[in-house]
This record gives structure tokens, C-alpha cells and sequence, in this order.
């Protein structure tokens, strides 16, 4: 079951890390970027070639130390359907490297329509009998905005494809406040929101106790996780904010259990640009070097 | 300005009709979708071949009816990158009609991030000194769940490229109500949202008093519909769930000013599934009647 692949993938790495490639053009070394542009010129389809090089490089050096990897589509979706084409080649390679992979999509609209987002992400896209797989990530982060019947046709494919999701709950933006900590009757909006996931999902437990539908929970809201994990032992933490956003290993230690389970956190920039702040140019080793750092400092605060 | 633009399309054609083109595998009329099946089998490439057809003939069809069309995004990324080839060049397509082009992406997400969902649909995307226009809509939808620094890079692109935002309040389906109709201090969250929408857009005004963030307001929900234009007279609506999802012209009314301004009303599926249910094969004439017959009942309602 996803959920319990995910859980046993951190723990054959001792590492709940989850490397986030949020690849932007300045994000990429010179030495890569002028490859690709010596032969394409300033154009998207160089941009292409250079992600493409360095999101696998990245996930090559890094696939004995992190569990998982987390593609923000936004990046892919930037460069046009030449960028999702990455994307969807980085995923399928992701999958042959053994690492459980994530889409940070955010999607969500009415249910007939997450219907074809959950196809494209999680599940099929009918063609005549044919089922055809089209992204196929094992997880999808999904937004709340529009209520349960948004919700349905994701929970739909976790169960017949083995997929999970991560619904937004508490995000790790400053202006996560303006909506998400309204004060909904007694509570934080979202609150209500993560109590809403859970019972959407009660259904779909794994052995650990954990759901297929966890939530997004900032690290850089200690006391919102603090209080979501007591409110709920059942749901899986995907954790963004780390490092360059101000989130610290201490400041994540309530978001797991008293097995060191129940999250996996996210770093992006701190690992994909280790090279900038080390001034060398061989980014893949020192992206290794920052996870390495990284783990160990998360091992110091939990217990793993 | 985008949005006296799209203002006075509304008037040119005396039809606030916007084209919705949510293509579905089983919305695609057979002999359309069988010719590309024979070429390419039963794959992502046939489907891919058969929208780009239907939606086309769709656009040249209807091009003198309507102001305005809008892809849903996710319909495209069910067939992967090679579907969102197909929205791109739709959206080139209906730009090149003289159409008001939204993509409906729903699309939110922490400030940096939003930077790159803006770059994809309303701005550019910097390769060394150029900017390249990638999807170059002229409006996007907004999911309001994260606050206002996932605005802002929207925003900028508005000012920047003259584009549109539309900012999800209150939106057409049932469990719309569970998160947007929680009550915040004395108000349901959507009005809350519509008013972080009218603040971060008021430096944005057109000539007729509208503002380039309009928001997303179902026409199933017609008490809404009449608190949020009570509210915010400076506020454009983008107005799904029309016809098919239940919403009925008299139930719009109360989104349009004294002028007959205010308000874009999406058909997807009443236009262009109407050879459906008058049984013939030639889809682009049953859309063409079924939109003509919109816009009347429409003009009866609504002063135009």
C-alpha cells in the first residue's frame, strides 16, 4: 500500500527526507545551462535540456540517501508541454531509481473535472478499452478550496491504482494566515480542513495507522503542526518550509510520532543549490553533501 | 486594459457567453474521434489529434458568437504533455480569432512558485536576455487558498502583460459550501475572499470601474451571487455551472449591473455536447444553435 511503501522507504534510509526539484533558470549551474544553449539558443527547448540533465543528475546522486522525490509542476509548467514532457520522463526515471515520487500540483476544482486531473496525475485516461497511464505519480498534492467533491475522484484512484494524496492544510507562506487561520466556529480554518481529509480518507488506512490522504503542514508553523498532529495521529505530514524558508529540524520534531514516523520533509533550493553557497560547480555532490547534512541534523531532533 | 477589452467584446457580440472547452473522450463525436483511433490506435496521440479537431471547429464555428473562450486545463494535462501542446496552440488559435482567451487552471501556490505558474499562463519565461511567452492567455483562474503572496506575482503580471486574473470564491458545485460557506467572524469565508480579491486589485481599474481580478461565482448559487455584486460593484465575475450543472438565466440576473456589465457566463458542456442530445453528427452546427439559443435566453434576463 502507498502509504506503507513510503513509510518503509524512509525507514530503509533512515532519512525522512524528500527532495524537492523546483528546477529554475537560475537554479541551474552556467556550465549546464550554456551546454544546452549552445545549441538551442535563449529558447525554452534549451531550458528543457538543461533541466532535464539536472533533475536527473541530481536524483542519480541522491537516490541511496533520500525515499522520495517531489516535482513542483509549476517549474515544468513554465518551460510549456516540452517542460511537462521532462516532468513526466523525470517521474517514470524516479520510479526506476525504487524512489517514491510526488507531484506538488496543488489541483482542485469540481468533481467532474478532478476527475481528469486525477487521471493525468494518479490514475488513467480512457482512449477507446485502453487505459493509459499519463504522469503517474505514486501522490498528488491537492488543494481544499472546493470541498469533498473535489476530493472524491482522487480518493477514487488511490484506491483502485494504490496512490495517495496530500491535501493543503496549513501551507508554509507568511500569507497562509489570511485564509487558512480565519477562525472557522471554535477553530482555525484549517483545522477544519485537515478534520475534513480524515474523514474523507478514514477508509484508507495502511499498517502503520497512517491514511492515503495526508496533508501539507508547513515547518515553519511549529505550533499548527504541534496541534494537527495531536488533533490527528492518522494523517501523514508532508512538510514544506525547511531550511531557506526558516524551518528548523527542532521545529519539526512534533510532527512525528513516537516512532519517528509521520512525515516527510521537503527541501528543495537548500539541496538542488548547495552548489551556489559552496562556489563549486560539481552541484551533484554538493547537493549529496547538504542531504547528508540535512538527514543528520533531522536524525539529531527524532527519533529514527 | 485586458478587462475593458474583454468589456466591450461582451458588447460588440451582445453576449456574455464564454465558449468552455472541457473536452472529454466521450464528448468527442465518434467519427471525429474514429479517424484518429484508425491513424493512431487507441493512445494519448489519437485522443491528442481528435481534441485539437473538435476544438478547432469549435472556435471557428462559434467565433462570431461569443467574446470569449476558456480552456479547462485539465483536460488537456489528461492527455500529458502532448495535450497541453494541443491547449497551447488553442489558445494561439482563438487569440488569432480576435477571442478573449482564460485558461482555467485553478492554479495557487506559495509566492515564489505562483512566479512560475504567472511565467506559464499571463507572462514569460526568462531564457538568458529573452522572454519567451509560453501558454500567453489572457486570463488565468486563481485558487485564493493561500493568501496574497500567491497573488502577487500574478498581479504583476497583469500590470506587466495587460492580463486578467479570475480568483475562486464562490464556485458552482454542492461542497463548495464545507470550506467556503464556514463562517468567518460574522461573514461565510467567500465574501472574506472577495474582499482580500477587491483590496490586492484596487490599483487595477478599468474605465468601466472593473477591476482585472475579477472571481469565480457560480450561477448555481444565486443568493451568493447577489451578496458578492451587492459587495463589490467593482468586481467581474466569471460565472460557471450554467445550464447542465443547474444554473438558469433568471438565476444570473442579480450578476450584472444596470449597464448589463459585470459578468462572463461559461457553457462548456450545454454548447458544445449539444449534438448529443439533438442527435447529429455535425456538432459544430449544434453548438452554434445551442449557443444562439444561450445568448437569447440570456438577453431576456439581462438588460444587454
Amino acid at each position: 500500500m502507498a502509504i506503507d511503501r513510503l513509510i518503509e522507504a524512509i525507514e530503509r534510509k533512515k532519512n525522512p527526507t524528500v527532495l524537492g526539484l523546483d528546477p529554475r533558470p537560475d537554479h541551474i549551474p552556467p556550465s549546464v545551462t550554456e551546454k544546452h544553449t549552445a545549441k538551442h539558443g535563449q529558447t525554452l527547448k534549451a531550458l528543457q535540456g538543461a533541466y532535464k540533465e539536472y533533475v536527473f543528475t541530481l536524483m542519480d546522486a541522491l537516490r541511496d540517501l533520500v525515499p522520495a522525490v517531489k516535482f513542483q509542476s509549476a517549474c515544468y509548467e513554465a518551460l510549456g508541454p516540452g517542460g511537462m514532457e521532462v516532468m513526466r520522463q523525470g517521474v517514470l526515471w524516479a520510479r526506476n531509481l525504487g524512489l517514491f515520487v510526488i507531484i506538488d500540483g496543488k489541483r482542485g476544482d469540481i468533481g467532474s473535472t478532478s476527475e481528469a486531473y486525477s487521471a493525468a496525475f494518479l490514475g488513467r485516461t480512457q482512449a477507446g478499452d485502453a487505459l493509459l497511464p499519463v504522469f503517474d505519480a505514486d501522490a498528488l498534492t491537492v488543494n481544499p478550496y472546493l470541498g469533498s467533491d473535489n476530493l472524491t475522484p482522487f480518493l477514487k484512484d488511490c484506491e483502485t491504482y494504490d496512490k495517495m494524496v496530500f491535501v493543503l492544510v496549513k501551507t508554509s507562506n507568511k500569507s497562509s494566515v489570511e485564509v487558512q487561520e480565519l477562525t472557522a466556529g471554535d477553530r482555525p480554518l484549517y483545522r477544519v480542513v485537515a478534520e475534513q481529509v480524515s474523514r474523507a480518507g478514514r477508509h484508507l488506512a495502511g499498517q502503520y495507522g497512517y491514511l492515503k490522504t495526508g496533508i501539507v503542514a508547513g515547518a515553519t508553523q511549529p505550533a499548527a503542526l504541534r496541534q494537527l498532529r495531536k488533533d490527528h495521529p492518522e494523517l501523514f505530514f508532508l512538510v514544506p518550509g525547511y531550511g531557506e524558508q526558516g524551518g528548523k529540524a527542532e521545529d519539526l520534531a512534533p510532527a512525528f510520532d513516537r516512532h519517528g514516523r509521520g512525515a516527510l520533509v521537503n527541501n528543495s533550493r537548500g539541496i538542488c543549490r548547495a552548489w551556489k553557497k559552496s562556489g563549486t560547480a560539481d552541484y551533484a555532490d554538493a547537493a549529496r553533501k547538504a542531504a547528508a547534512r540535512m538527514r543528520d541534523e533531522l536524525k539529531k531532533a527524532i527519533l529514527l
